[in-house]
């Protein structure tokens, strides 16, 4: 067989992750804090019906919605992003800078498209989101990882780092952070975004979960204070409308949205139709409000039970971060607890059948850092079932206390 | 703002071609035999409908339309295309070689992540389709061009080829191939088949208008003489179900598949679910016969009154591919004729307002090649237009008869 390409060796660790994760979330007698799934609660499948069925009346529409569309996306949507969820959050933007893509992940890959050699150096967080890393090494890249601490990205750090590496991209997750669901601050935003134009270089702010915030004050996006156009904010519907439609979008200033048509031209030519309809049709027809209100209701209570049972269940000395939104949270062990071991233990041990993600995988760097630390998901599970995972996770771990 | 990857450099043209194409589709005074969609009669809107109504009531159904599913697409759609797709045309497969993608081209993107090097080379059918080009451009392939007659791709050509430039991939696109319509021969279809083992070279076999024939006999597809696993197959539903729904399938062997599942993960993760549940029911539901009967009828006729038209409409000594499926024919015309310069005038003249495809864009080799071609799709257009179309395009033509 003929070679495969240098890219691909660096996928296999990685992408076995991920597969696990994905594959972990259909066993039925799991309790799974693993996955980054929303909530089954929470997708809107009835409202989905109905819009099918009304569009689908349509012939022009049904016409729109199964034969070819533009690279952009549908414009209706690109509207509804810009009037609906851009410009609530301070962000001023065109219909015409934005690109609908294939769930908010498809922006990585695009973005390295259009700007990544191999060799080229990515700074991200410490810990960051791993899938985004398996694209940039497969792209090639060097990614080097910047210290976070409860403000998010340590901005001192970042400049030494830009002025040290020079990078073609920073990769930051401003918002509940995956994995931490830790949040930027506003000042760092500010630093970072100026940063961008200083230094000449992109600041990739990858937002997928800043919709869905239930308690605390809003901040802007890092966007928000872009002037010269080196910040490009890349969104996602997965999480307040729906994972498997596969919708999310980038924004982005001319000279590079045009690049991001011709790499997404060339990557499977556009974004699915009947999806983008009916995302489109769900924010005009007016239900994302109340959904909006119902998703947050749901994933604050959750939150709640899971701060309760991280505070009652595991043992002293365990650090966890409150999030103000999103779907997870970021715990650290006392530091002589491996949690990639543990979490072999408690998936196979049909006492516990918990699952969560290990740290270790999330640091770019690598060298066993995080190796103490977990990704806990609550937004999929019920409040019932996170008092009972988190009392059986917190058996296990119990019993490992030295 | 920091530069491009050099990868985007290549883009620039033949994205603005493609675009053009898209954006000529709008035009309502237009007739454009440029395009090469289906037909809006051939999009089965009704049954969709239909179906989701029913799928949607059942919450499980609706969770899976909607939340994330496997990289490797929905399993239920991957059976129909092993028992319904291949397995009737002589393809033996395995559902877990199969990989729903997002649209037929996804294919060639992927195929690219996992084998191409920059300088890598690809040999393709001259001409050969464009968007394809734009791909193998992007990932610094350098794509040499092998010769085409009326029996498709000429094999001694071919091999001689592999020899002298060592190729990664050689890309066939075997049945009513885009732009022409000429299908490959079954005879070369074996010795294509047999190349890829003998000289270790991946044969990329895109097969997208094959389902639709409606004269002539089948040909098995190369992929059915592939005893190595040198072939892979790269197919769409995009003629046979919609192409608005982005949905399209690879079958590779367990070594090429594996690093595919990689390459898709790291570009978007997996495939839409709606557009996938509901392609999957129409087949198990047994629509697709009496559907596919509908387009082939639909498509035999509109093939078949442009035939006349070519005959009476163009001027003598012009020649035509005569397709026994797909969408398109090829006409070559005298060649004192430039197509690019007749292209600009049929769309901009109001008095004629008809669209084409100018040959020279489908030439890998350029070098003017195809200078007096012209692709010229009648799947989109009704009878009439396609009499009207014609009449005013061949009156524009001799009026440029020397």
């Amino acid at each position: 067989m003929p070679e495969f390409a240098k890219r691909m060796e660096t996928m296999k660790k990685s992408a076995d992750v991920i597969r696990t994760l994905f594959g972990s979330m259909n066993d039925p007698d799991l309790i799974s804090f693993g996955g980054g799934a929303p909530a089954k609660e929470a997708l809107p499948i009835d409202t989905v019906r109905e819009i099918i069925n009304d569009i689908m009346r349509k012939e022009t529409r049904g016409v729109e919605a199964l034969q070819y569309g533009g690279v952009k996306g549908l414009e209706d949507l690109r509207k509804v992003i810009v009037d609906e969820l851009l410009g609530p959050k301070g962000v001023k933007a065109n219909v015409e800078n934005i690109i609908i893509i294939n769930g908010g992940l498809e922006a990585m890959n695009l973005l390295c498209q259009i700007f990544i050699e191999p060799g080229d150096v990515i700074l991200v967080e410490s810990p960051t989101f791993v899938q985004s890393v398996e694209i940039f090494d497969m792209f090639q890249a060097k990614c080097v990882s910047v210290d976070m601490d409860d403000d998010g990205m340590n901005t001192e750090e970042l400049e030494m780092k830009i002025k040290k590496y020079n990078p073609k991209m920073v990769y930051v997750i401003p918002t509940f952070q995956n994995p931490t669901g830790r949040t930027l601050s506003l000042e760092r935003r500010k630093k970072i975004a100026l940063m961008g134009s200083e230094y000449d270089v992109i600041i990739l702010e990858d937002d997928p979960y800043r919709d869905i915030r239930y308690s605390g004050e809003e901040i802007l996006p890092i966007k928000a204070f872009d002037e010269s156009g080196h910040v490009v904010l890349a969104n996602s519907f997965s999480k307040i409308f729906s994972p498997g439609s596969r919708l999310g979008y980038i924004l982005a200033n001319d000279e590079i949205i045009e690049k991001l048509f011709d790499a997404k031209t060339a990557t499977n030519s556009h974004t699915s139709m009947l999806p983008q309809i009916v995302c489109a049709e769900f924010f005009k027809r007016g239900y994302y409000p109340e959904h909006h209100k119902m998703i947050c209701d749901l994933y604050r209570e959750r939150r709640d039970v899971m701060m309760t049972c991280i505070d009652e269940f595991l043992p002293e000395g365990t650090k966890k971060v409150f999030p103000d939104g999103g779907l997870f949270t970021w715990v650290e062990l006392p530091d002589y607890i491996n949690t990639t071991d543990l979490l072999s233990e408690s998936i196979s041990n049909s006492e516990v059948k918990v699952a969560f993600v290990a740290g270790e995988g999330f640091f770019a760097e690598g060298n066993g850092k995080g190796s103490n630390c977990m990704r806990i998901s609550f937004g999929s599970v019920t409040p019932e079932k996170i008092k009972i995972g988190m009392a059986k996770l917190g058996k296990l771990i119990e019993s490992k206390i030295k």
